[in-house]
């Protein structure tokens, strides 16, 4: 029998326990499982951002930029080596996510002109599927979209059976949105290879919440989201990841001045710099790239292990706890089952799911709904506690078996 | 002769000058010519920032989202309505200017498949350059690159001869970066509209400085930048422009999902909404779109009319000191004479420019060095003064005069 004693137990034990004070948190009674949306402010970003808006911006004014001109790739670095499994120079701070998967899936077909097939698959996350079909739609090239198992998760046969010769790309999201199912990256990564393909990693779930294995994986290309698991705030800039043998080989299509050689000699012609950098376009955001840094840099001193050891012990708990609560009130994990096959959130589908939400909300619970009839559930390593897990379900759990949740009006999609 | 009493009674004669008490200003003693490459910290900017981050991010968490959706949009109509000559739900805020140029030249190009010649002038900004080279080179077209006069601008004539019906896409600056000259946006419209191509402007000179008439001009398509004029901090996310008209008939080559119809009904398919919001992308900055309407505001209420006439006061009287001053001692005007022709800075040819400029910001005040031999000094109208103006310069001429600027290393070009 679950017991909250055991949940603080838990707790006790946790070796990033202190990680939680690291973060603003204006209100403990409210119970945040959205962390996968939008992470908490890290109390460094906060006092760093001070600093940024009134000493270099108020205050340094344009000099500022002798420093800011730095932070795009010092950032990228920090995410290669304390995030990723990647090198320094093949990770770099810009743009969106979605204008980043742009580049560089457009760069990968440029580089491979006589292959005209993407795959990707549908449980891919919808700004993925658009940028892709219109890239395919531009050039001619056949959108190939393998149908997965959406509480599954990608599976390596299915993509495999989609490649051929003619395949110039295979683009797909390494944690699943709405599953939170982890791709198998290396085997995946393989096959593609086998193919002659490249392969584009949407890193957006997986960045801050398990180990993304790109190197071992030798992947080529990767995006991925910073407001996340990596707590870089609202709209923070994203990242992106170009395997370095393949950066001189690759070009991408919007050919801005901050991937000019020598930038300010403004010379008339383009001539994209050597290294990560070529893949940079316009004046990138100082606010987010300083806040992308504080944010890796937790993430990076927290440890990848130690972090991913913490969101497998954190959705295993809620599962447990769903297994013998809610599941007699209806409720079916839409997640894998193996800890090992998750990422940091975890989905339950019930017919009611959209007024269980807003029930939720109302109980000071903050979860997250996601199409079609789907509970997420989203638990940050680095300042969710195994009693917010307990607290959290034990609510949902009454709400529902006091059938409270239904006085709620039914619908299915919001920004929130 | 010029006195620094008559500066100064100019000051006081100055309609905006209350406006330089909205800027947070560190270090009055700082005279900082360079708010056309990034204006300062508006207090009000400082304030809400503070409470994006505090209370928005680091209390309302994910329910953010509720308010922030709107930014990208009500920023976008203070622009249009305030601060240029457009309708509201003409203008959105979103992504680098570089970006949104290639999405808006992509645009037009795909909305004009039997056309093929882009055109452009070699004064345009280097990163505009760069960006319909990339296109070009990417779909076979050609970029026409008209030569302009770099100290008078743009001409009318020029543009007009290598104007075709071959012609799909004119692209220039409104107000050129080096010499400030301001192009003759309805001439040149009417002129590119003759031959059957669209028009799209860069203007991000000119957003704050001086009045841009793009409904009197009939203007297709325009981006521009909020750092400079328009105060909204280093890297702010930039505008674009759809004259309302073409926004149905244009479809941008980015398919992401802040242009999807329902976003958060998580489509496959794309189904871009309708109007200007079709031109967005990924999850914008929060933070700068918030600094951009707290930019955009304080222009607006300013008055572009007011803004412009402080701006040409300014430029005239900077040009009457280099007159007086500063031609003896080998400088000569880099800008056009005629005030209704510039926009709100001045560059100065020398041959010693950039020791110049070194020496200039020993001495307590910034200004621009733009290749190759230019010093630039930008105004600006919200919160720089005419005794700033004289004392920049006579700090120029003495430090020319006496020769001091010589021990300076040779250089020229850096970031700042």
């Amino acid at each position: 029998m679950p017991s909250r004693d055991d949940a603080a137990t838990r707790d006790a034990g946790d070796v990033l326990r202190r990680f939680r004070r690291r973060f603003v948190i204006a209100d403990d009674d409210l119970i945040y499982l959205d962390g996968n949306s939008l992470g908490r402010l890290p109390r460094s970003t906060r006092a760093r951002l001070r600093k940024v808006i009134n000493e270099e911006w108020g205050g340094d004014l344009i000099r500022g930029w002798d420093g800011w001109i730095e932070l795009a790739r010092a950032a990228g670095d920090v995410l290669a080596t304390g995030v990723l499994d990647a090198r320094p120079g093949e990770v770099v701070v810009s743009d969106s996510t979605s204008v980043n998967l742009f580049k560089l899936a457009a760069a990968a077909l440029d580089a491979q002109p006589g292959r005209t097939v993407i795959v990707t698959d549908d449980d891919n996350f919808p700004t993925d599927l658009y940028v892709l079909a219109g890239l395919a739609s531009a050039r001619g090239c056949e959108l190939r979209v393998v149908k997965t198992d959406i509480d599954a998760g990608v599976s390596v046969d299915g993509v495999a059976a989609a490649l051929d010769h003619d395949t110039a790309l295979v683009s797909l999201s390494h944690v699943a949105y709405r599953s939170g199912a982890v791709a198998d990256m290396p085997a995946i990564t393989a096959a593609a290879h086998d193919s002659g393909a490249f392969v584009l990693w949407d890193l957006s779930h997986s960045a801050g919440s398990v180990p993304v294995p790109l190197r071992a994986a030798a992947a080529d290309l990767a995006v991925g989201c910073t407001y996340k698991h990596l707590n870089a705030g609202p709209g923070a800039p994203a990242f992106l990841y170009v395997r370095e043998d393949l950066q001189p080989r690759l070009r991408q299509p919007i050919w801005g001045w901050f991937g000019q050689r020598d930038q300010f000699e403004m010379a008339p012609s383009y001539d994209p710099v050597d290294g990560i950098e070529r893949f940079l376009v316009g004046t990138p955001s100082v606010l987010g790239l300083s806040a992308v840094l504080e944010g890796a840099r937790l993430t990076a001193e927290a440890g990848i292990g130690p972090v991913s050891a913490k969101a497998r012990a954190l959705t295993s708990y809620a599962v447990e706890l769903a297994d013998a609560w809610l599941a007699p009130l209806g409720f079916a994990l839409a997640s894998p089952r193996d800890p090992a096959r998750r990422g940091a959130h975890v989905s339950l589908h019930h017919p009611q799911a959209w007024q269980a939400c807003q029930a939720l909300k109302d109980a000071r619970v903050i979860p997250d709904f996601r199409t079609p009839d789907r509970l997420r559930l989203g638990f940050a390593p680095l300042y969710t506690r195994f009693v917010d897990v307990y607290d959290a379900l034990a609510r949902l759990r009454d709400i529902v078996a006091s059938g409270s949740h239904v006085a709620y009006p039914a619908g299915r999609s919001r920004v929130t």
